[in-house]
C-alpha cells in the first residue's frame, strides 16, 4: 500500500551538537525567543500553536520543559490530549481541538494532536489508502482554516533512527535512576518503528503547506534536540505568516445559482383553537421524541436566523416548552466578546455544542459571519466567502457525529416588520427590543435579503438543510418550527 | 425525627389570581423588571442568582420561560443540573455550580441546585439530623461567601398543596394534548408529596438568612405564579443586598498562635551528584505512583507559594519532569482577568481542578487573597479576613473528594533575594523574570512575612498542609518538594 504514500525520506543518521556550541547558542536563542513572544503578546495579531509529533522517546515530554524554561511560562500552554473521553465522544473528534485553541498572542503547545488518527491509519498493517487521503484532507482544511483566522501553525516530527532508539532503550533500562523513563509503551514503539516512521512521513507529506510547514527535528542528541527546536520556534514568532493556499471544496460544488426564497406566503390562517391544540399536540410529540433512548445517543442543534423581530424568541420558547429545563440551553448570540474575538469565529459556537440528549438552541448563529458581518463589513470579504466552506465543514462533522442539525430562517415582510417594529416602540416592556440599530438594518433590507439567499444557495446541505418559514403569522411559523424540528428529530432517532 | 426539622408551615390552600388583575400587573412588572435588570447590568457590581426549587409540577420549567420572556433573555443564563454526570463526579459536589456562576451584571437562575442533597436527605423515610445539619451548614457557608462576594441570591420554593397537586395531574392526564407534560416522576413525587415539604420545609428553615431569603410561591395559579416571582425577582434586582451575617467556623478554632515559620536554614549541601543521582530515584518514584491504578481515582493538586525568585519555577519542573505531557497542568496565576474578576475569586481556581489520575500544579495559588492582594491592599481587610476559613472550606472538600492537597512556601532570605535579583538582572534571558514590582514586593518584605506567617497558622489542615522549605540552596528545595509530593501521593494511594 505504501505506494499512495508520499515519499518522504526520515534520516537514518543522528547528528549531534557539541556542549560548548549549545552553550553559545543557548543563550543568544533564549534572549531572541523571550523578546519574540513578548513582540507577539504585545502585538495580539497571532497565536503561535505548535504541533509537535514523532517517535515516542524522541524528546517529545522535554520540549514541553524546554519551551517553558526558555520562554516566558505565563503565556505558554500546553495542550496535550490522551484518549478522547467520554466527554468527547459525545462530540465530534475535532471538538477538544477547537475548545482548547489559544487565545491571540498567546503560544500553545499540542500532543496528541488531529494528526494522531493519521498517523495511526498509515502506521496500519494495511495502511487504507482513502481513509488516509480522507483523514489528510481534513486535516488541510482545518489547518487552511486556523491560518486564515490567524493561527500561525508550526510543526514539528522529533525523528530519531531506529539504532539511537535502541541505544536510548538500553541505557535508560542500564540504570534504577533512568529506567522508570521506560514505559510499556515504548519498548511496543520500537517494536513499530517502521511503521509509526512511515505514518509520520505520510502526516509530513500529504500535509505541509506553506502555511502549515512541517520540520523533522533530529532528536537522539539533547543539544541538537533543543536547539533545533528552539530555532524553529524563533523563526515561526518572528516571521510573517505565509499566505493561506486554499484547498479544494470536498463537499459537491456549491449551488451558486441564488434564488429567492424570501418571498414565503401563508395560504390559510390558523385560528386560535386550532392552533392552541396543534401546538400542543406536536409539543408532545417533541417531548417523547427527546425523552426516547435512541436519543441519549445524539444531540440536538437548533439554529434561528431571520429579520429584526421576525419571531425568533417565540418560535424557541414553543420548542423549550416542550423540553426539560435540564436538557436544553437557548444561546442567545450577540456580538462576540474580546476573548471569542480572540480565536477563530467558529470557536464559540464549537464551545456550545451540547452533549449528548441535550439540546442546544441558537438565537442567531455561526451564520452571523456571512449576514450582518458581511452586510455592516466587519468581516473582509475574503474572510465571509470563505466562511461557506467552513460553515458547511463544521455542520458536516456534526451531522457525522450524532448531532441532528436543523436551520430556520423566519421570513417576514418589510411592511409587517415595520408593523412589528411599531408595536414594540409602544409597548413599555417590549421598548428594550428595539434599537436604533435595528432601524439601521432595515434600511439594509436588499443587502441582507441578497445576503440571505446566497447562504441558502452555499449552506443548505442534505444534512443540514435550511427552513425558511413564513412568519408574517406568528401562529403559523411557530407551529411550522415545532413541526419540522420533530419531524427532523423523529426521522434521526 | 421530624423534631430536629425546624418548624415551617407550608399553606394547605391554593389562592388564585384573576385574569383582569394579572394583566393589569403584568405590564407594570414587565416594564420595571427590564429598567431594573438594565440597571443591574449597566452597574455591574453584583450578579443575581436566582435558586428555583420546590414540589416538581408546581412551575419551575414555565418560570424559565416566563423569566426568559419578561426580562432581556440575553442576559440571563439557565443553569439547570440533573444527577452529577462522569465529568462531575471526577470532582467534590460543588464543582459544577462553582464553575456555573455567571458574571456580575448577569442573572442566573438555577435548577437543581445544591438543595437536592439535603430536600433528598429531609424526604428520607427515616432522615438522619447530623447529616442533615452538616448540609445545611455546608449551604450556609456557601451562600454567606456567595453574599459576600457580590452574589444576589433569591430562592424560591414553589408551592402547591396536595389537593393542586392531584388536581393537577387529573387535569393534564384528561387530554392528550397535555398528557405528555406528566412524567413518571410526577407520579413518585405525588407519592411523596408530604415527604417532599418536609424536605422543602427543612431546606428553608435550615438556610434562611438575611443575605440568602427564601420565598414561597404559590404555585397552583399559573397568574399568581408568574406575578408572584417576578415581584420577588424585581424586589431583588431593586434592593441593596443585605449585610452577611458570618457563619461560625465549621473547621477546629484556627491556631491563633503565629509562629514565625520562615526561619528555615539548611544544614548539609547537597553535591551535584548526589543531588542528581536522588532527583532520579525520587523522580522514578513519583512517575510510579501516578502510572498505579489507585492514582486513577485520585488527583493531585500542587500549590506553590514563596518570594519572589525563591525558585518555584525550577521545582515545577523538577516535578513535571517525571509526568507524563498529558497528565499534567501548570497554572501560572497572575492578576486576575476581567472575566475572573467579576465572580467570586475562589471561581477561577475551582475552574482549574484536575480530574481523576491528572494533576494540577498552581504556580502561585488561590492564597494570592491572604498574601499580595492583602498586602497590596488590593482586597478589603474584611474580603482577605473571611478567606481564610472559606480557603479552608475550599480544600476540606478537594481532601474530602479524592484530590491530594500538598502546599509548598519556598523560602529564602532577603539576602539570597538579592543575589538572585541581581543575576536575573545581568542575564539577558532572566531578565524578563524581574521588573520594577519585584523590588517594590521587595521593600515590604516583612508585610508579605507576616501575611505568610499567619496565613500557615490559619490554613494548615491535616489533609491540606504546608511544607515551608528551606530554599537558599536550590538543590535541596527541589529535592525537599519532590519527596514530600511524593509521600503525600503514596500516602493517599
Amino acid at each position: 500500500m505504501t505506494e499512495h504514500l508520499p515519499i518522504f525520506e526520515l534520516a537514518q543518521s543522528d547528528p549531534v551538537l557539541d556542549k560548548a556550541t549549545f552553550k553559545t547558542q543557548e543563550a543568544a536563542l533564549r534572549t531572541a525567543l523571550l523578546s519574540a513572544q513578548y513582540q507577539q503578546l504585545a502585538q495580539g495579531r497571532q497565536s503561535l500553536l505548535i504541533v509537535v509529533a514523532g517517535i515516542d522517546g524522541a524528546g517529545k515530554g522535554a520540549t514541553i520543559n524546554l519551551l517553558n524554561e526558555w520562554m516566558d511560562p505565563r503565556h505558554i500552554r500546553t495542550l496535550a490530549f490522551d484518549e478522547p473521553d467520554a466527554v468527547d465522544r459525545e462530540r465530534p473528534p475535532m471538538w477538544r481541538y477547537w475548545n482548547a485553541l489559544p487565545p491571540k498572542g498567546k503560544t500553545g503547545i499540542v500532543f496528541g494532536s488531529w494528526y494522531a488518527l493519521l498517523v495511526r491509519e498509515a502506521a496500519r498493517k494495511r495502511p487504507r489508502p482513502e481513509r488516509i487521503e480522507r483523514l489528510a484532507m481534513a486535516i488541510r482544511r482545518f489547518e487552511a482554516m486556523l491560518a486564515a483566522e490567524g493561527v500561525h501553525l508550526l510543526k514539528l516530527w522529533f525523528h530519531l533512527s531506529r539504532s539511537a532508539q535502541a541505544d536510548r532503550l538500553q541505557r535508560l533500562l542500564a540504570s534504577e535512576r533512568t529506567s522508570w523513563q521506560v514505559t510499556p509503551n515504548d519498548h511496543k514503539v520500537y517494536k513499530k518503528y517502521d511503521r509509526l516512521c512511515l505514518g509520520g512521513s505520510a502526516s509530513i507529506g500529504l500535509t505541509d503547506r506553506a502555511h502549515a510547514r512541517w520540520h523533522i527535528i533530529p532528536s537522539a542528541d539533547d543539544n541538537l534536540r533543543s536547539i533545533q527546536t528552539a530555532e524553529r520556534v524563533l523563526e515561526a514568532l518572528k516571521s510573517r505568516p505565509a499566505r493561506v493556499q486554499p484547498e479544494p471544496a470536498v463537499a459537491p460544488p456549491p449551488r451558486v445559482a441564488v434564488e429567492d426564497r424570501l418571498k414565503v406566503n401563508v395560504v390559510e390562517e390558523l385560528d386560535k383553537d386550532e392552533y392552541d391544540t396543534q401546538i400542543a399536540l406536536w409539543q408532545g410529540r417533541l417531548a417523547r421524541a427527546v425523552r426516547s433512548d435512541a436519543f441519549k445517543q445524539k444531540s440536538l442543534v437548533l439554529a434561528f436566523e431571520g429579520q429584526d423581530a421576525a419571531g425568533k424568541g417565540g418560535a424557541i420558547r414553543r420548542i423549550a416548552n416542550a423540553l426539560d429545563a435540564r436538557q436544553y440551553d437557548i444561546h442567545q448570540i450577540a456580538a462576540p466578546t474580546a476573548e471569542e474575538l480572540s480565536r477563530p469565529y467558529l470557536w464559540r459556537f464549537w464551545h456550545r455544542l451540547p452533549r449528548h440528549g441535550r439540546v442546544g438552541i441558537f438565537d442567531r448563529s455561526w451564520y452571523g459571519r456571512v449576514l450582518v458581518e458581511r452586510v455592516e463589513q466587519f468581516a473582509a470579504p475574503s474572510a465571509w466567502r470563505r466562511a461557506y466552506e467552513e460553515i458547511n465543514d463544521f455542520e458536516t462533522q456534526l451531522a457525522a457525529n450524532n448531532v441532528i442539525v436543523v436551520k430556520f430562517w423566519l421570513a417576514i415582510d418589510a411592511q409587517e416588520q415595520l408593523t412589528r417594529f411599531q408595536a414594540r416602540e409602544h409597548s413599555p416592556f417590549k421598548r428594550f427590543k428595539i434599537t436604533p440599530e435595528d432601524w439601521r438594518n432595515r434600511d439594509k433590507w436588499d443587502a441582507y435579503a441578497r445576503a440571505a439567499n446566497e447562504m441558502f444557495a452555499r449552506t443548505d446541505q442534505p444534512d443540514a438543510p435550511w427552513h425558511v418559514i413564513a412568519a408574517n403569522d406568528k401562529r403559523h411559523a411557530r407551529l411550522a418550527v415545532l413541526k419540522h424540528t420533530v419531524l427532523a428529530l423523529e426521522h434521526a432517532i
